[in-house]
C-alpha cells in the first residue's frame, strides 16, 4: 500500500511517505503518547470539540504539555482537509513526549512534544455500516487507564489479528465476566426488554466521542438507554448489537463467535441510530444510507 | 544531551543521532514491539543467552517473526561493542512489527520487522550500587502480560516521573495488596527470618534475566530463597531490600516512602549477592566494589 497523503510533523506539512522521526522518540520507546482520530464528512470535522477536549485530558494525564490550543488544532486539521482535498475520511493525530538524548524512563522535566497528523480518505458510511461486522470474545489484557487515549495499543492490535484469524472483524474485550468494549470502539446491545445498554464510563473503557454523540441523539428518540456493564452471554443473546467509533461510526454486529445476532441482520434500533447520527453530521441519508430508512 | 554513539537500524550501522524511522511504524502507533537491554562489562555481554531466549518468546507472543538467529543477534551486539569501543554499559535492542501503508490495527499478514539497536556507555557498578536508591509505592496500572518484554511502558515511564517528583529514584508497583516488581526491575526483600523473598514468576511480572542469574548464584550461598509475593508492609519492614535489572544490576533500596530500610544502609545479604554477581561477570571486586567485601 502506497502512502500518498499530506501529513503534518512538528510544524511543517510534508508527504506522509517522507515523514521521519527519531527512534529515541518516547512515543516509540515507551508508548508515551496520546492520540485522536476525528471523522471528516463532507469536508467537515465531526464532533471535533469532543476530540480536542479528550486530547487535552489525556495529555494532562500522561504529563505532556498540550503544544497547541483548541483553535490551533482546528487550523491544522482544516489545513490537512484542504491540502488533501479530503471529503470523507479520518484525521489521525498523535502527540508524544518527544525525543532527546538516549533512552531514559523518566526523561527531562521540560521537553518539546512530537506532533504528527495525517489525513486518510475512506468511506465512513460503507459496507460495514450497511451489512454489519462479526466479532469474537477475547480477554481484555489492556492497562488500567483506558479512559486515556494513549498509544498503548498492543492488546488491541493483537485482538484484531486474532479476530482476523477467526474469520471475524474485531473482538469484544471481556474482563471479570463483563464486556468492557470492542477492540477500538464502544459496545452496545439491545436487550430482551428493548432497552439499549452500553457500559457506564469509568477507567475501564474509553469515553468514546461517538458514544457521547449517540447518547445525546437518544434524547427524544423514544429509545431507553441503560448505562451498565453487560455479560458476553447478554451480548450473544441480544436482539441487536452494534459498536460506535469515529472510524466506523455505527457498525451493526451481525454475528458473535460464529453465531447470528438476532435475525443475523442489522436491526431496527441500530438502523434508527445510524440514521440519526448520519443526519446529525449532515449526510443525505436517502442517498448514502437508504438501508437506514426502514 | 548529545547522542553520540553508533546504532544499528534495519541492517546498517549509522550514527544514533541520524537514525530515523517512519511514524507509521507499528512500534510508534501501537507499541507493537519487543525490546531487550543487555549489560556489557569488560567488553563482554552479560547473561546474553537469557536475553536472546526471552526476546524470542516475546516476539512469538506478539506475532513478530524473529528477524535474526541467536548468533545473528550476537554478531550485531559484538559489532556495536567494537564500533563503540564499549567496555561498560548497555546495548538496547528493539524489534517492531514494521511500517507499511497507513495506520491499520491488524496490519498485513506478512511484514518486515524494524530492528533498532544502540550502545550506551555508562557505569554499571556505580553510586546507586554502592549507596542505594529510594523508592515509593505506586498502583500497578500495567497491562496483564508483563511476562512479555514489550514497549507498552507508559506506566513505568510515569512511575519514574512520579518517583522523581517525590524525591525518590523509582517505584515499587502494587497490585491487589502485593508488590509486583519495581518500575523496571525485580524486587527482593530479606525478611525477619533472614529469608530472601522475591515474587514467583507469572504473567504479573517480567522474568528478569538478572533475577534468574541471582537465583542461580544463591545455590551453595547459604541464603534461603522463597519465591512468593510480598506486601508493601513487608517491604517497608524488611531487614534489607534490593532490586535486580540488567541496567542497575543489584541496587540496594535504602529508603521506602521516605523511611529508612533496616539500618538505612545496604545490608550484608545485599552486599553478598552483589559480590557474587559481580564476580560471576568477571569484575575485580576488590577494586571496583570494595564496599561489597564486608
Amino acid at each position: 500500500m502506497t502512502i500518498c497523503t499530506t501529513a503534518y510533523l512538528n510544524g511543517a506539512f510534508c508527504s506522509a511517505a517522507d515523514a521521519r522521526i527519531s527512534p529515541f522518540d518516547r512515543g516509540f520507546l515507551f508508548a508515551h503518547a496520546a492520540y485522536e482520530v476525528t471523522a471528516v464528512y463532507g469536508g467537515h470535522l465531526v464532533d471535533f470539540g469532543g476530540h480536542v477536549a479528550r486530547l487535552d485530558r489525556t495529555l494532562a494525564g500522561i504529563g505532556i504539555p498540550n503544544p497547541l490550543s483548541g483553535d490551533g488544532w482546528g487550523k491544522v486539521h482544516r489545513d490537512l482537509i484542504e491540502y488533501n482535498a479530503l471529503s470523507e475520511g479520518l484525521i489521525y493525530l498523535q502527540v508524544t513526549a518527544g525525543s532527546y538524548g538516549l533512552r531514559d524512563f523518566a526523561g527531562p522535566d521540560e521537553f518539546e512534544p512530537t506532533v504528527f497528523l495525517y489525513a486518510d480518505e475512506k468511506p465512513l458510511i460503507g459496507a460495514a455500516a450497511r451489512d454489519g461486522i462479526k466479532v469474537i470474545f477475547l480477554d481484555d489484557t489492556r492497562w488500567k487507564r483506558r479512559d486515556m487515549k494513549t498509544t498503548q495499543l498492543l492488546s488491541q492490535a493483537l485482538a484484531y489479528r486474532t479476530a482476523r484469524e477467526a474469520g471475524a472483524d474485531t473482538a469484544f474485550m471481556v474482563e471479570d465476566g463483563r464486556v468492557t468494549e470492542a477492540a477500538s470502539a464502544n459496545a452496545w446491545i439491545v436487550n430482551g426488554e428493548g432497552h439499549l445498554v452500553t457500559r457506564d464510563l469509568s477507567p475501564s473503557i474509553l469515553p468514546g466521542i461517538t458514544r457521547a454523540g449517540v447518547v445525546d441523539l437518544l434524547e427524544g428518540s423514544g429509545i431507553r438507554l441503560v448505562e451498565r456493564a453487560f455479560t458476553p452471554d447478554e451480548a450473544a443473546g441480544a436482539k441487536e448489537v452494534f459498536t460506535t467509533s469515529a472510524g466506523a461510526m455505527i457498525a451493526p454486529v451481525v454475528a458473535i463467535e460464529g453465531k447470528p445476532v438476532g435475525s443475523g441482520k442489522p436491526g431496527p434500533v441500530t438502523r434508527q441510530i445510524q440514521r440519526l447520527y448520519y443526519q446529525s453530521m449532515g449526510a443525505d441519508v436517502a442517498n448514502v444510507a437508504p438501508w437506514t430508512m426502514g
